[in-house]
């Protein structure tokens, strides 16, 4: 399958690189930004463009891995020159319909996994989403996300969406209950080392388990002692202690 | 050392195999429900009693691995006899000075772990927070905690609190949050299974960078369009719309 990969951050990245090592030829790279653009076309052998106009009408798929504020305006741009094209995006929070009135075939091809510049992706652990408005296509993405990762999942814009919203919960915060605890450590002069094996712990522990039957802790037990004097040290900490209570009080009911 | 454990839940359970396998004597165990006591101490091949005034006078700690509310009480029970010993227990809620006044030696001996009937604890990486009164003490069971994590950790009373509130957060939080994610994909008839790469790996990206550094998301780019499409989906979740507001807008901030 011939693919230009419209954007080269975070995802557009690791997907290009995922895709070019999976044996799938990128014929061309799109970024506004030129440096980022040459990077990774340099990193996956092949050309780049800045200019929206010179994309290549010469791929099978499009694969546009840019912010959600973006997609639409792309659409209607690209529209006039390609819209009997295969196009795509990875967005977890973007209907596919975005593409709709503008292209003939379109869907969603999203991985599931948080993307950090400068740390690799394994995507053959990692989940893939995909969808299409037209049947043949979704089979192609399927095949296509397949060369990937063993785990697919056809999912429809809905769902995906509400994946999106399921993924920031355990991603960006969690993420931001580490952090909470390591500024309150901070704050003590303590090293967040000591709790790192519990997080992973914790993380482990849901692999293979229902979340709710591995719930521990004084919500869980309903110990109102514990979590007056908990809410007490929080005094300095205000924004913290209104977390503990909001969660706190969903674990309790 | 010569060792009686009082408590026989998790953190009794997982600890007592723990010291017992690290060569240590278990001269007995004490747990109110006897077969809880019956099946630790013939795990530790050791003896047991479910009667306070029964418990052996013979050993050099005494750890106490119950419940915080029944701390203090046990405290009261036991100092008659014991007073002269060395006391602990392995409460992260708890200050050690609730032995005081009842003994003279005493102090904590907290592993910082989530612990799982049925669920082994690997004690190797798993860091443990002592303290004691008297230097000596403090001492012997930073040698006594070394014997079994190269992990261990000189914590003060006011320290080990706010890391039991730190632990919360990344413990039983973080599950509530994945609890919730679950939930979620479920009424959208999806699989948890697609989540858990990714909240593998959301545990695992902090065990070698800073939390506030690895934030991504919605909130952290200060997406409003999509934090409103999340909220308006959350309606018909109105206390996870509350967990998603109060921490979306602590990522914001």
């Amino acid at each position: 399958m011939h693919i230009v990969l419209i954007g080269a951050g975070n995802m557009g990245t690791h997907l290009g690189k995922a895709l070019h090592q999976a044996g799938h030829k990128i014929v061309q790279v799109f970024s506004r930004t030129r440096p980022r653009a040459e990077k990774l076309a340099k990193l996956l052998g092949t050309s780049y463009t800045t200019q929206l106009h010179r994309i290549s009408d010469e791929a099978d798929l499009y694969i546009v891995a840019i912010h959600d504020d973006g997609i639409a305006g792309l659409a209607e741009n690209l529209s006039s020159r390609l819209s009997d094209k295969l196009i795509v995006h990875t967005s977890g929070a973007t209907a596919s319909t975005v593409f709709d009135g503008y292209f003939e075939r379109f869907g969603a091809f999203y991985p599931l996994q948080t993307m950090t510049v400068g740390k690799a992706v394994d995507f053959t652990t990692l989940p893939i989403c995909i969808d299409a408005k037209k049947p043949a296509d979704a089979d192609g993405l399927f095949d296509l996300a397949k060369t990937l990762t063993p785990k697919v999942y056809r999912v429809t814009d809905e769902q995906r969406q509400m994946l999106h919203v399921a993924a920031v919960f355990v991603n960006n915060f969690s993420n931001h209950l580490y952090h909470i605890a390591s500024d309150i450590l901070q704050k003590e002069n303590l090293d967040f080392d000591i709790l790192k094996p519990l997080i992973l712990e914790t993380a482990l522990k849901v692999q293979h388990a229902e979340p709710k039957d591995m719930q521990t802790g004084p919500a869980a037990r309903g110990d109102q002692q514990v979590i007056e004097r908990h809410l007490k040290y929080l005094e300095e900490f205000p924004e913290y202690k209104k977390v503990y209570e909001v969660i706190s009080g969903g674990i309790f009911k």
